[in-house]
This record gives C-alpha cells, structure tokens and sequence, in this order.
C-alpha cells in the first residue's frame, strides 16, 4: 500500500537490500532496481514481496514480484519468476526493508513543519483557537473550527464543515465532511505494533492511515491508530463516545455506536448499526457481524454473526447470560 | 431546566413551532408565546413540555402548560388546559425544538471568546502558568492556581482555593472551594445522547452542567460530561482517581473513593461514602445505596441497596463472588 | 526515602514535632532535632520512624531511630533507644509530619518554574515544538526531541535519543536512554492516596518518582503515577500501548509488553517478559511472576507464579478458563 502520507525512498538496488538483510547469494542476473515493497497480491515485477507462512501458497504462486522475502522451506512455492531471498525471520526483515522505503512510518516524532495556523492560509477560512498549529500541505474544508492548541499535522485532510475540539492531535488522517473529533484526541499515530526482541525491540513500519467517513462524531481523550499495511477505518456516521481506544488497521461499519472506554484491538473488524456498550473489549482479528449489539463490560473473543446480541466475558449470547446469572 | 450556561432564545410563536415540528392542527385560539420547554413537573402555563411514556401519566394529569409534544394514543390523558400537539416520535420532536431554545446546548464547539488570562481581570488575581486562556464571563475566587495551557469556557464559575492542573477543559460547569482538577482533564463537554438516524444522527441538546462539590479531587485525564436535562454532579469530598469517565446526568454522593478508569454511564445515582475498585463499570440509570463498596473490574447491571459489598461481572453479593471463584 | 525531588525541610525539633502530633508527653531529655522521618530500618538516630502493625514487629526491635510514632498496644516491642510516641492513628500523624518534611509532595500545581524552552539553555541542544515549557534544573541528553505544548516540570532527568510526543506533562521523574513517550501523557503525579475523613480526606505525601529505564515506549494518553515511599518503576525495553494506568510504586520488570487501556493497581510487581492483554486489570499489592501471560480483559485479584498463562474475571489458568467456556 502506498499513500501520499509516508514518502516512498525507492527505488533502491537489489544489492543495497541484499546488504541490509545480510543475505548471501549468487548476485548474477540481480541488477534490478526495486521500487517499493507489497504483499503477494498487489506486487509487479518492480516489486519486492514476502512470504511467511503456508496460508498464502495460492498467492505465492501467482505473484508478479521479481523478489520475495521467504524462508528455506517455502522458498519452492513460489514461480520461476520470482527470486526466492532466504531469511530466518521474514517479518523482521520485511519490518526492516520498509523501514528503508518509508523511514517516516516508523517513528512518531513531533511534526517538526507545523507552525501558527495565523502564518498559513487558512487564516481567514477557518475559524481557530488560540495555538492552532498547522503542519505542511494540510487541506481544510469550509467551515471547519478547530480549537485551541490542536495540532494537525503535514499532510492532514480534513473535510468541509467539521469541528474540531481543542488540545486535540491528528496526523496521517482523512477526515471527511461534517465529522466532529472532540477534545484531548490522538487520531493517527502509529499502531502498537513491533517485534519483541530482547533488550531492544523492533518497530514495524505504519504505512498505513486513519480514515475518519461522513457524519462521524469521535469523543474527548479517544486513541486511534493508523493501519500498518491497510488503514484504519470509522465508517459514516458512527458515533464513537469518551476515551475509546481503536488499534490499528480496525475497520468499524456505518451507524455503529461505540460507548464510552471501549477498546478494539488490532485488525478486528466491525460491522454496520453495530452498538458496543460501555468498557467492552474486543480481541484482535475479530470479525464483528452487521447489526451486532455487544453488552457494555463485555470481553468479546470470538467471531460474532449478524444480527446476534452478546454479553459476558467471554461474551455469549445475551439470554444465554441472563439464564446464567439470575 | 434553565441555567445561566444556555441562553433561552425564547419566547418562541406557537405557530413558528408548530411548522417546526411539521404539526397541522386547528391553529384557532393558538396565539400564545412560549417562553421554555419544561417537563410535566414544572411547567407553568407560558411553557411546553412533552410526555412519551405512560408511566409519566400522573404527571401529565397535573400538568400546568399549556402545550404538550405527545402521541395519538396518550393525548386524552392531559388535562383540559393543556393543548396535545401530536407527533410521531416525541423525543425527536422534543431534541428539535430544546435546540431552538437553546442553540448552543447542541455542540461543542471551542470556546471563541476564551483570551489569554494576562488580558482577563484575573491577571493579578489568579496564579497561572503559561498559555491559560479564561472565556467570557468567567468567575474565580480567591488563592487559586491554573495551570498551562489550561482552558476556562465562559461562564464557568470556579470557587476559593482551587487548583486546576495543566491541559485541562473546563465548561460549562461549577466548581465549589479547596477543588483539586488535575491535568489533560475535560469537564462539561456533552453527554453521548442523540437518537440513532440513518446517515445522520440527531444529537439532542444537553442543557445541565457538572458540579463538583466542596474538597474534591479529580485525577488526571477525567472525562466529566455535562447533563442533558438534568446535572450531573460530584457530591462533597469525593476523589476520582485518573483517567475517569463520568456520563452525563450521573450524581455521585459524598465522600466517595473511586479508583481508576472506573466508567459510570448515563444517570445513574451513586450514593455516599462508596468505594468503587479500578476498572468497575456501572450501567446507565442505575441506583447505588450509600456505603456500598464495589470490587474492582466488576461490572454492575443492577440496582446495589445501602451497605452491601459487591464484586465480579455482573457484579454480586462479594462473599458469593469469593466462594464461586475459590 | 530521601530524593533530590523533594527539598527536606528538617531538621525539625521534637518539641515541634509533639505540637504537631498533638501528643502530650513529658518533654525532659527531648531536645533533639529530628533530621528526617523514614521507615523502621532505614532510620538512624537523627531520624523519627513509625511502627503501626505487628507484622513489623521484628524490624520495630531493631530500628535505630531515637523516636517512633505508634500506639499504645505496640509500644513495648521498640527498643529503649527508641521514644515511642503514642497516637490514635499512626499513618495519619504520619501522613501530617511527612507533609512538613516534604510540603512539595503532598500537592500536584503547576510548576511556576517551567518557561519556554527558547529562553532556556535547551534552545540549541533539543529540538523541540511550539510552546514547550522547561522547568528549573531539568536535564535532557543528546539528541532528544520534545513536541509541542509539552512540560518538562523542575528537576526531571530526561537521557539520550529520547523523543517526547505532545501535550505531554512529566514531573518527578527520571527517563532514561531511548525511550519514547507519546502525546497527552501524565508521568509522575502523586498516586491516588490519601486517608479518608469525612468532609476533608488527608492525602499523604508521595516523594516517590516514577524511573523509566532505557529502550521503553510509552502509548499516548498514558498516566504513570509517582511512588508514595517507593518508586514507580518501568524496567528496561518493555512496551505500554495507549490510554495505560500505573499506580503508585508499582514495579514492572524488563521487555513486558502492556497493551491498551491496562490498568495496575498500586504496589504491585509485575515480572520480566509479561505480557498483559488489553483492559486486563491488576490489583494492588500482588506479585506478577516473570515469563506471565495475562489474557485481554482479565481481572487478576492473586499472585502469579513464573511462567504462568491466565485469563479470566478473577484471572485462572488458561486451559481452566478456556474450558469452563467453550
């Protein structure tokens, strides 16, 4: 995935990768420049691509990359054209190999570009507070308010007729039209996504972004993260209420209502007219049906079907509960 | 429910409400002004009020307005002097027209009138860090502190010997003598109440204020809501621990201890001299005695009576929580 | 515990002392001034101690201090080097003289010291935001990288390579080599102490500090309280997702990883290579083993030993918990 927020450093030389990821081969016939890294599916024949796991042998077979991050024992999988690179641990490496073609999509430093927005141009669109900072190429709607110290940062859109709070801060977001983000928020930093080492750990790269829809309304002191390799997604008019924390590369459906102190782990998925009662918790990789309602407290650790109400930790179905605890 | 905090932009034709609300009715005899919208209780005859649910029927008997937003089958329970103005849904006919009285009880959006404390009368009054901005209207008594970056919305009384931490919100609320607010805290904003629309909520207006009583703390990244028809309020000498969130309507007792990222929804009423463990969730319109104490990450569902130890998910008598899970 | 955090106002003489306490004694031989009050093996003879449970009984025979405040039932085990002081409540007289030893750590204002860091000697060395306030006698290493709107309050040690997110407040605190702490985070308040008392509750003095060791992470919207007696301590390379509460003098070991919205209770232990699921909850006083897995949502009321996995409300052995629920 590739996006305007996260400045792609390619091409790099096959050489120069074969370097950093300390592989020893045979250099013949390897004078390739690469120009970005994808997953097997999206890759081209300017690509590099990685291969970790026997789940993926259909689209390993079929990839168009000329290069692929893989191990020893699923290096045959892949088609002739297609140079296998053999490594102990492909995720490390591909973190490390992203890291080089967006260096900007590891760190979460403070936005070094964002000045007053009174020395920008949107000083006389926008009404703003006092100590609005505004970062390099930012778009804003009209008729957007954005409060006192809140900072958005380069790159930032932001859609016609929004407000947002104050002491609030986004960045690698798209915010679309008429969405209110309240108070004390942190939209778009990176996902609490890494490789455990020991006495260091390593950072995977976020290249992914935060993506606000229509008519959505965020409350005061919510967390959400950017997508590492896909986006993070709150769809129209979903309603998100104080300090809920959303992880990076979750999707949540139209017209869902998230109560207060939710939490939602990575990669989870969320349907439409989805309602989560207060302080439940969803596990990560979740798939969460159409019309679900979640009790508030719950701890949700499985699929959920459509159409399903479920309560408990681990949540079951709601009669199924109330039987339970009479 | 009026309050200094929301401008009534009544008195309002009935006929101007009558389009409003799309009713078409005999405007004959119709000629009145109406100053406010009240409910049943305390209505006098300048006012309208609304009645959605039979339980409210005694109320309604007694009614002094003069109009009432209603429905067909609960019409003939008003009594003679009161005009039944028929929709189909009350609540959303009631949020619609609360908000043409009260048009800044919808949103909340930053405060445009908050300035630099140095420009304020309390420059010489108040001990301030760098960057605190006061709103109109503002009133703080003597030997407070408020730190940086802090924001005092308009109208927002604070009393003697206070002190408010630094990055902190705080509007629309009342705060009594010897507070204590700690930092990146946000008091006042609305509640999370709106009706659930296809494509567009409809938020209704939030026209109550936080109160926080005499000698209480509230630690840091606390999220206090303010009441939609009613207060919400902290009683005497309670302490909240970080990262709190305190829905609208809810009214907390005195002398109450309650731990961190405890989360209390929507109108319920806690008593004194509780004891709430870290991580406990309260349901929404519930009622807890005085001298309850409840474990920590309990999830209460039910009504607690005066003097009982409660514990587990959903939370019960303690002492069968312990034996259940020996 | 004596730290360069908070000035020690001693010595202070026991006939002041007594006044204080409101202890009627006969004051012959009881000239002394009383350089320090510290736990009952730390003291020595300038010192004044306190003994109020049996179970200290051992270390009360054989402390050095030349006073001890305790009670009328435990007094006879001191030694006769000791002057017992006799009160009704000993951590409240305790709580009152630690406040005059060390007024700064009973309260959390603002610091008044804390200017922009353009007019400190910083303003070549770090790179830093808009509107970053930098207290009296901070340290900050090489290379270091502090956001906007953030506070850097009097005292706090910050090492190299360190970058510090926005709107963020650290206070009482020493961060190590390489450590990142993200946006709207509290590091190093006072924890959530005090002894309750109707109508005025009596916070005790926290002149502990929150150590962040080398490698470690930090999510936004974290809040790290400061020791009471002791340290809050956050060993080596371990990771905190977003919207995370440690309390007061817990210890968590070397490359654990915390995911969002966990909450520990004060004084618990939590080993090396833990992993905490997220809103899993810890309560205080309990020792957390190494090598432990606590599943997302958990509620853990017991110790747990070494290389142990639990989930569950109370926390149980996976296997068991997976069980009782299929």
């Amino acid at each position: 995935m590739s996006n305007p927020f996260f400045k792609n450093n390619g091409p790099i030389s096959i050489s120069e990768i074969l370097t950093l990821l300390d592989i020893k081969i045979d250099k013949k016939n390897l004078k390739a420049d690469i120009s970005d890294i994808k997953d097997l599916n999206t890759s081209d024949e300017s690509n590099i691509t990685f291969f970790h796991s026997k789940k993926y042998k259909y689209q390993a077979k079929n990839t168009k990359a000329s290069f692929c991050i893989t191990t020893e024992s699923l290096k045959n999988e892949l088609p002739k054209n297609c140079v296998p690179l053999v490594v102990d641990n492909v995720l490390v490496s591909v973190s490390k190999l992203t890291s080089k073609f967006y260096p900007d999509s590891i760190n979460d430093d403070f936005d070094e570009t964002a000045v007053d927005i009174t020395k920008t141009k949107f000083v006389d669109k926008v009404k703003y507070g006092n100590n609005v900072l505004i970062g390099d190429n930012v778009s804003i709607g009209s008729n957007c308010l954005i409060g006192h110290n809140t900072i958005i940062e380069n790159k930032v859109s932001i859609g016609d007729n929004c407000s947002i709070g104050s002491n609030t801060i986004i960045r690698n977001s798209i915010i679309r039209n008429n969405v209110k983000i309240l108070d004390n928020c942190v939209i778009g930093k990176h996902g609490f996504g890494f490789f455990p080492m020991k006495n260091q750990n390593l950072r995977y790269p976020h290249i992914g972004i935060v993506i606000i829809e229509e008519n959505c309304e965020v409350g005061s002191g919510a967390t959400i993260d950017r997508g590492s390799m896909s986006n993070t997604v709150i769809g129209k008019n979903t309603y998100l209420d104080n300090q809920i924390h959303i992880a990076h590369n979750v999707k949540i459906g139209e017209n869902s209502i998230i109560a207060g102190q939710v939490g939602i782990a990575g990669s989870s998925v969320i349907g439409n007219n989805v309602k989560i009662g207060g302080q439940a918790g969803i596990s990560g990789h979740l798939r969460i049906g159409n019309n679900v309602e979640i009790g508030g407290g719950s701890g949700v650790i499985r699929d959920i079907p459509d159409n399903t109400k479920v309560m408990g930790y681990p949540a079951k179905n709601i009669r199924e509960f109330l039987r339970d605890n009479k």
